[in-house]
Formats: structure tokens, C-alpha cells, sequence
């Protein structure tokens, strides 16, 4: 295991100083299936795919579905299949970004597989985890599966509308929270009604711009 | 891989031989984070635990959580910390058994962490893998992570409860599932609301009583 992780690591590593001297941000979304890493990326490629080159890569154990969520913004998009892995790896990464054009991408958004666990455990070279769960997991996620929140740079708490027909506890769920990463933004969203992405946007969209600098 | 998971199999066999031989029906319970595991086991145990010599191990990462919530029904449960550990294996299980008086057992539920991916490829000696997956994860989760659903011998849909504030879309839900696994028992039901509970409880009660024939 440790060799696997040390190979991986110098794979991140020179795919971190690639982005950097191409000033792309790359993002690597996780959080568990259905969480909405896919309708994040729809919504964000709405907002901001105007303002800035933005391109995909999606890891999916054995299908384009994601992919094809996105085809209609037009934008690059690549697919990787794990076939049956629970996470991406530098490797896969390293192997794909030659499909992008590099000198004209400001952010690439890493879609990981669904997986609260694994993937936390992977650098891919990327700028920051950012972690994505919906309201009806639970609130007690950052405390049964901690690696990710500690990893994470922000967190996004999706499906708030689902709130007034589940028992989750905001206060319970934030107090975990902070217990592991008091620090870490948080964006309250919902993703089908459009609640709170304003402040998602604008924060993602500094990211950008600062990874430009 | 091949030399960890054919370790991991001849546990397997002796666990099994084992349960066989003192007639009781393991459950291997497998979903995403949040997906109704422990709720399912709390209604379990009321409805049966009069009924049935009931036992748990409790998969998780790092936490006690979900075995405390299982305490007022005063059955054995032993907690296996996995330590950041994507899933159980049988050499885990097989080192708490003894925990349990084997002899005074009907019925064995392990709670495995929660991931819908890594679980699904270790046997961990069960009588049978069991899946659920809930309806706010998405009607692709079938077609998306395809091994759980051709390991399992049943599917238990939750959350049916909140199907109207979704875009939850059963038919596809369902053709999905039955390409993978087309004659699978399907249990549509509400873990919180009590929706398709008794139909479960009928099943299982039946399987139990398989194993001790």
C-alpha cells in the first residue's frame, strides 16, 4: 500500500506543477453516489462556462452517463473507467490530460468516483478536494467518515430543500464538522431549486482567477 | 489483488462452514453512506427480535455510532473499526466471532461500511450479500455501480417516502436493475415512514428459517 501511495504521489506531483505553470485550477470533487458532483458541474458550466474554459474529466466505474449530462455544454470532456475501481489514481490522470489543450483551460473539474472513502486517500496533482453531501445521508457524515472533511479545502452540503422531510439536524452535522476542520467553508446549496450557488460561484470563481495570478 | 482476495476467500469458506454448521443466516448489508443501513436494523430488531436470536457486527470507519443506536435492544453487537478501511474483510469478521455465542444465534447482520463499491468484492463468509440504495442517491445508481447489484440475492429501495421531491424515476430505476440481475426481489420501501416494511420482515424471516432447516 505504501508503495502504491509513494508512486502515486510523485505522479501528483508533476501533474501539480504542470497546472501551475499552465495556471489551471483543478478540482477534485468527491463525495458518496448521488451526492450531485454531476448536477453541480451542470449548474456551474451554466454560470460560469461563459466566463471561463472550463474543462471535465470524469471517473465512472463503467460508464459515460455523467458525461453525457455534459456533453451539451460544449465543452472538453474525458472520460475514465475504472472498471470497477473504487477511486481515481494520478496514473489514470497523468494518462488523460494530454486530450486537453492545456493553453487554452482555466479550470478542469475532476468528477471522482462515488465514494466517501477511498478517493480522499488519492492526490491526483489536483489544486484542492472539494467535498459534496446531500442533506438525506445524514448528518452524521463528517463524523462517521472523517478523512474526506479533513482533506477537503470546502464543503458543500447539497439537498438542503430535502431538509423538511428528513431528521437531519443542521447543528449536529455542523458541530461534527468543525470537531475535524473548523476552518473549512461550507456552502449550503441546493442544487435542483438553486438555493445558495451564488456563493458557490463566486468562491469557485476565485479560485480561478487566483490560480491565474 | 489476486493473492489478498484468495486469502480473503478461504476465510470466507471456514466462516461459512462454519455458519452452516450452527445454522445461522449471515447478512451482508452493503450501501452508500446514508442509504437506511442502521434504520433498517433498528426496525428489524423490533419487529423480529422476539421472534429471532439476533446478532451484529457493526462496520465502521471510526466511530461507535450506529452500534449505539442498535443498544436498547439489548442483542450482542460487536463494532469492527475498520481504521479508514473501505471495507470488511473475512479475516475481521472472523476474529470477533467468538464474541458471540454461536449457539444461541439465529441470525447475523453485519452492517459493512458504507461504500457501494470496495464491500461488494470481498465475501466475507455471508449467507448472502443484501443491497440498498435509496431513492435520493438517483435512479442510475444500478446501471453506474453494476457489482453490488449482481453480487446481492435482494435489493431494498428506501426512501420511497420521498420520491415526490426528487426526480427519482422508478422505471428507469428498475430496467436498469433488471438487466443486471433480472430476477431479483425488489422490496420498495420507507425505513422512517414504515412503507413495504412487512413484505421485508416476511422475507427475511423466511430466509432464517431456511437455515435453520
Amino acid at each position: 500500500m505504501k508503495n502504491i501511495l509513494d508512486r502515486n504521489q510523485n505522479k501528483a506531483n508533476e501533474i501539480r506543477n504542470l497546472l501551475i505553470l499552465k495556471k489551471i485550477l483543478m478540482v477534485n470533487i468527491i463525495s458518496s453516489p448521488g451526492a450531485g458532483k454531476t448536477t453541480l458541474l451542470e449548474r456551474t458550466c451554466d454560470a460560469l462556462g461563459a466566463k471561463f474554459r472550463i474543462g471535465v474529466i470524469e471517473g465512472d466505474i463503467t460508464t459515460d452517463r455523467d458525461a453525457q449530462r455534459l456533453k451539451k455544454y460544449n465543452i472538453p470532456i474525458v472520460v475514465i473507467n475504472t472498471e470497477g475501481g473504487c477511486h481515481l489514481d494520478s496514473n489514470s490522470i497523468s494518462k488523460v490530460l494530454d486530450c486537453f489543450d492545456l493553453d487554452n483551460l482555466d479550470v478542469l473539474f475532476v468528477e471522482n468516483v462515488g465514494n466517501l472513502i477511498c478517493p480522499s486517500q488519492f492526490d491526483l496533482g489536483e489544486t484542492f478536494k472539494l467535498a459534496i453531501v446531500s442533506t438525506t445521508e445524514g448528518d452524521d457524515k463528517p463524523g462517521k467518515y472523517p478523512m474526506l472533511f479533513r482533506e477537503a479545502i470546502a464543503v458543500l452540503l447539497n439537498k438542503i430543500d430535502l431538509i423538511p422531510y428528513t431528521n437531519f439536524n443542521f447543528e449536529s452535522f455542523n458541530s461534527d464538522l468543525i470537531k475535524i476542520n473548523s476552518q473549512i467553508p461550507l456552502f449550503q446549496i441546493s442544487c435542483t431549486r438553486g438555493d445558495g450557488l451564488t456563493d458557490w460561484y463566486k468562491w469557485i470563481a476565485d479560485q480561478i482567477i487566483f490560480s491565474q495570478l
